[in-house]
């Protein structure tokens, strides 16, 4: 069968964009005519906006905290040690607002139109600026978001290590990475994946892109490091070696573990799981489905998890359980502080502002004794319909003070205690001689049918689920 | 509170495009030097694909029907009448694999890079050489997919006048748009709808948009005329007046059955319903939510429905079950031929290759009495990583083919008589006396009470499910 | 083909519930001896349960409301007013707790494990005592739960007339049904659907079941009448005659609204939306679904709404969003105060306990200037795994103070006003001559082309969503 | 607080079913006088149906094989050999047709309204007459389904041993268990869970149950055995110990394997995947959770899997994603065959119908050689609308044709060879020394970068998804 050439190989249109934005104009109407000169933008990106203070519950002021006070002391630890929120370069300085039927809605006033490495600096700035404003500490980056792709790896590995140099010098001595990652799902090049292409040059690619992005992450101080395999998967088993594609993954991991060691990363680590979307199929579902294939691997010590709100749900999991199953398996590393829409089959990525789900989440977290060197990565975007610089502000906010108010309701909850003693009361049968003997994996089939014959019909006490739900929204 | 300049007059940016694409070159690495010169192109786009014929269901040849055979008669009228089939201008050619975590994969060869009106017509052309390959004889279009934007709304439609004039020409004698549209979505400034944006200026330009989409339809010889409402909906009731919204809509409807009529167009106007997608919530949700706008506005005799399988599993319901709806309503009036996946939650547009639900959907066309002036549009693409030329022609053949085979099928269960038969014998009880005296409204609750209590226990006779279903595989 | 008699008449066999118990105790253990013995039930059916009483946000106490104080005025009516609340018979006293794959699990003490008349009788005592603990003025009833079917329908009318005469006496002055409606989906006779059954018998009997059960609702006060057509769907589409069964169920309505008249029966016939469970299918299937129905049949004036929140989930929207479809068309009647679980396919019917939802239904039912004579019915059950009395009052507490809560949170926010003026802001452009004459239908296509050839590119301001949610949050 | 005590020790109420049911009559009307005497049901249940042939493709009888011809030879292998068919007595000979919202609909001529054990003996006549007239080998139970509980566990002990001496002599030298179980869901003590039970009595009398039913499935020469943990999971985390739970779970099945092994069964003990219901969560979710589980305890080696159909997709997986996942594991141990419908979000246990889906799991049975000592047990019942005897016959029919055509379909596709040949090709670049390096684990990051630097851009061919659909339709 003939099969013409696949033309793949240098990609210099996207004919949406093209199709709404007619006539690039030098400088968009409405902005000043120095729009697209650097040299303005030193230091200045968010004029009209203050550093956000903790104002307390009944501020009306949309530029201050309510709740979270980041020196604030909390079950034995400040409030900015339970929560070390990080901002997401990615949807924060590069999301356009675009989706599958809609071309960009955002034009950020430092922005000039080009993805030049000027622009990417001047752009690192603005991200520096809006963090120290927030107040927070930390930042989570993409390497290809940060610094534009160049003709030749060996140029884009330059850029990178150009505005990575910027961005060492901007992150001072307070603010750190807790985490960078390569992106490795936008290029055409990784359209059948990266460790799970089918195609043995795209592996090698990803790999040499994999090397960098570490290197980069621990020259910055990055506490931990995100695998996010959004092309690791498949968009129908038809055409689909499953087994192979596996192998080749888990090979790619363990040089990874192994380059990691070699150069001295100490950081996590981190695979994050997604059900689907963009591939059918994600390798990395759920938790339990990462956990299953790094036992199978031999990979179990050697990674944490990244679990994500919105991709747990996407997954029929709520959050909850998801954090719950990876910290059973001593795997929750970091959460991914945002949030779906219950009837939406796709990824939102909305900011977390519902109470009482922050309330379980740190439930999970208090539990685990804190992230760290995890922390609460905001992977949230604006809607495609906010388009004002304070709306950047708004939503960090919001999803900062949520988590908040979820960590003081968690800390009503254990100091009120009746819940974690219902619990405690439920099992109580099994803290005995028997009991123990079961934990300990000593109590076999036929002990325990003597037993049960000795006892007759056992006795099964009420679930007191609707009792567990009024103690759970007394401290909401 | 303040509030930052919104600055989305003119947007010039499409981040992502540039996150991969470094360096645009004058002409793709692969492709022969004189890739831009367009006076290459005439006539000559798929030069390695024949005229694609009917060989029969024995043929391994990817490049020929093994069903559909456009003169055979079936159940008394040609194949190509009850199929009427479209190609899609939007994502047979303007498709470009992008999706929101993806940057563009496909790079056709007589693409040059621009949106300039010389590609637009460039690509009309390659439009017809395909759509005469195929041996079809209808196409639809959005307006600015065919041509590009313009600086002002006299330029874009000078721009679509220009590529229409050519299009008229290419079309001859057979082929004409099965419908057109107008494409109310991609640009920002749809971004909270078209005719229910909160903006008064969006309202206006949408209705210069579609009248002008309708004037060009008109001039075409176009069939029907859609309106898919992508933005018509709202990402969050807490910012969103429902009820204003949708009487705007409603307003907007009525002029533009107004000025159809106005204009002489006596082609059908069409809903496309759908759930969600962009938005949270599409005011057109389903087959029964848009008949409802439709009776509540007084619009019910004007509009018809484009009835789309993957949006009807979307909305919860088979697409078998969406066309009975529209069909029982007498509102059936369009189908767009693609299908979804049963494990994916957003809109996937894929070409139906499933047997058994081809013969359904053929089943009420039948039923129907056949779709004219309506037809079967391939709104269905490739998937983002088939990248061949030779795929485009693949995907149509298989979808051609399968909905032929649904016609073969009900062909042969309506000869078979016994699906028909078991359905009209479960309510043989109504073709009684009484039965007409309730389906006529005239059998009141003291007479039927009487009636009851003279009977006593009703019997009532098994569903035969299981049974139905082995009639209807038989038939495949 | 050969089929075999259907033995549907007379059921006597429920195989499962034999599964599991096979020894029917005189007198369960753990029980006093006296169980079986209906005369030590009068009136002393709770003796450990206090009347519950507002003990205001501070309370410790599990039997004691936190936030709903019946006699406190809220936006200028008693919250009694507002929420006027109603036990469900049915899920109270009749629910077992089996499931698809379970047996019963809640004896009450006040069961002797028959369905005599007797029992039934005891049992509304019970009712009427809860009723006045929880100290509601409302309760909603089936009338095959009431009271037990009989071997003949007149017997089933004079079980029925028996325990409703017993009734009427417990109400007294002060209780009143919300609504009663007739059970059309238990009995095997039902299996097809009633009014859209393929059997006419059924549909026969149906009616004389529901002629009844509106007789009966209008002697107890009845204020509304309730359908929900938990059979009237289908299973497949390929044994089914849609179009004839829908016809069927328009003939019974028009009937069931012409009997109430003329019996002078005023409360509101209410139909509530459900998409599917039991059925595939079913024909009411959300609120624009219903509405649809009831425009094309001429029944739109005779109709209300009873828009359950589980329901809303189940069919792919938000209960906010029924709400307000059901609210914009005017035809928001009542609602089944429940939730479901947002992972989970099914019918939950859990108690609301989420604060914010709360919110959102009270800002409709406000906006709606209440609901009478409407009102909240708990259509809300217990866990299976919850088995002590106790909890049936745990949930219900839970229930009323979740719905209370949100009241006063819409008081917040309405007192606050920057979420309505927010909203009011974002439509202002159509409150210009211009908009006045597209609402009024006035404004054709060439007007509005004129107009946006002369505007140019029109201006479009943030959406504000994060703004939005930020104030909504404030109020919880 | 106050808790009234929890009266679950012995139920005796199945208050829906009386509900329902009135009068049980002596005997049912429709039906002859005898039809409680047991003595008339020796050996003739179904006097009307027939042996069960294979009449080809052409047949239009409902009660004879068009697909399914037992001894054919096809790949190798007789058809029965590949498929090894077992009829599921509890959805066969105890489903009843009751739904949550509605009553049993099936009352089979040879019920007599009791569950004793006489009844229970004429109904495992039945079964083996229906077996035997179908012509298939094997079938499935659950202990408590083919035999009555009894007061006490010796009692049920005794009343399973009576049962099974029976079975044994009715398999006769042909027929065998595929499998049996222990059933740990339906009865109240199992409401929290059977392994996994908050109470300690509960594991107890469980682990005894699944002693007895070990060895009742051993002495029956079955060849594997099931544990469907309908109740392991949980209906909220707020009063749940996931972590002790799991804990208890693994040391039940450790329990489970250390007894087969010492009374010297060999069959393979089998784990059932299911992501919920009736537990909100459950903890064998889908392969890879129930996978990572037997990881994490040690239990790896000792289990296989059970895959079902309908399970696989409310997990959210394709049966076939399921299927593969489980054989790259190499746990694909059985598959229970059945269906559920894609817009229903609960089990619904149909028998399987699609063509291409069975052609997809006979794909997955192939490549793994078959499914021996596995097969494919119909976990698939009736509608509840379907109470003619014959419609037993008719679905099983059904169901058997359709994988028997899904065979054929398989060969088909090896015979043609090209979607094979099409997954080879596209991996092609990994069947090289570097591949195979990579393979190996021997490719570390320095070296892939180097190929990276050294190779520049990668390319990348189409994915060809629309050819391998349209292979593999041709092969349907």
């Amino acid at each position: 069968m003939m099969v013409l050439k696949t033309l793949l190989l240098l990609l210099f249109l996207n004919v949406i964009s093209f199709v709404v934005i007619a006539n690039p104009p030098t400088c968009p109407a409405g902005l000043d005519k120095d729009c697209g000169d650097s040299s303005q933008w030193n230091g200045e990106f968010f004029p009209e906006i203050p550093n956000i203070k903790y104002e307390g519950p009944s501020s009306k002021n949309p530029l201050a905290y309510k709740w979270y006070n980041a020196e604030e002391e909390i079950l034995g630890k400040k409030m900015k040690g339970w929560l070390r929120f990080s901002v997401a370069f990615w949807h924060t300085f590069r999301g356009t607002g675009s989706d599958p039927f809609g071309a960009s809605t955002k034009y950020w006033p430092w922005e000039d139109g080009t993805n030049s490495v000027a622009m990417a600096k001047r752009r690192m700035r603005a991200n520096f600026e809006f963090i120290n404003k927030l107040g927070v500490d930390r930042w989570c980056f993409h390497d290809r978001d940060i610094a534009p792709d160049g003709k030749t790896l060996e140029e884009s590995n330059a850029n990178l290590d150009e505005v990575v140099a910027l961005a060492k010098e901007l992150q001072g001595t307070k603010i750190r990475p807790l985490w960078g990652t390569a992106q490795l799902f936008m290029h055409p090049r990784y359209m059948h994946g990266a460790a799970t292409s089918s195609e043995l040059g795209v592996y090698t690619y990803a790999a040499a892109q994999v090397k960098k992005a570490i290197e980069v992450t621990h020259y910055l101080g990055g506490e931990n490091f995100v695998f996010w395999g959004g092309r690791e998967g498949y968009q129908t088993l038809l055409n689909t070696d499953m087994g192979r594609e596996l192998d080749h993954m888990a090979s790619f991991f363990k040089a990874a573990v192994a380059y990691k060691k070699k150069i001295g990363f100490n950081g996590t680590l981190l695979i994050e799981p997604k059900p689907q979307e963009p591939t059918k199929h994600q390798y990395d579902w759920d938790a339990a489905t990462a956990a299953n294939f790094l036992r199978k691997y031999g990979l179990i010590g050697e990674f944490k998890l990244n679990i994500e709100c919105n991709h747990a749900t996407l997954s029929g999991h709520s959050c909850h359980h998801e954090l719950e199953t990876a910290r059973l398996g001593g795997l929750l590393g970091n959460i991914d502080a945002n949030t779906g829409d219950p009837q939406i089959g796709w990824d939102t990525d909305q900011f977390l502002t519902d109470i009482g789900e922050a309330t379980l989440v740190m439930l999970s977290v208090v539990k685990n004794g804190g992230l760290a060197p995890g922390g609460f990565n905001f992977d949230a975007k604006l809607r495609r319909e906010s388009t004002d610089v304070e709306d950047l502000f708004i939503a960090h906010i919001t999803g900062m003070d949520t988590l908040a108010r979820g960590l003081r309701n968690v800390a009503k909850l254990i100091e009120d205690g009746s819940l974690a003693e219902l619990v405690r009361k439920r099992y109580q049968s099994f803290d005995t001689e028997l009991g123990a003997q079961i934990e300990a994996g000593k109590a076999d089939f036929e002990m325990l049918e003597k037993k049960a014959l000795e006892w007759g019909e056992p006795k099964v006490a009420s679930g007191k689920q609707e009792l567990a739900e009024m103690i759970f929204q007394s401290a909401l």
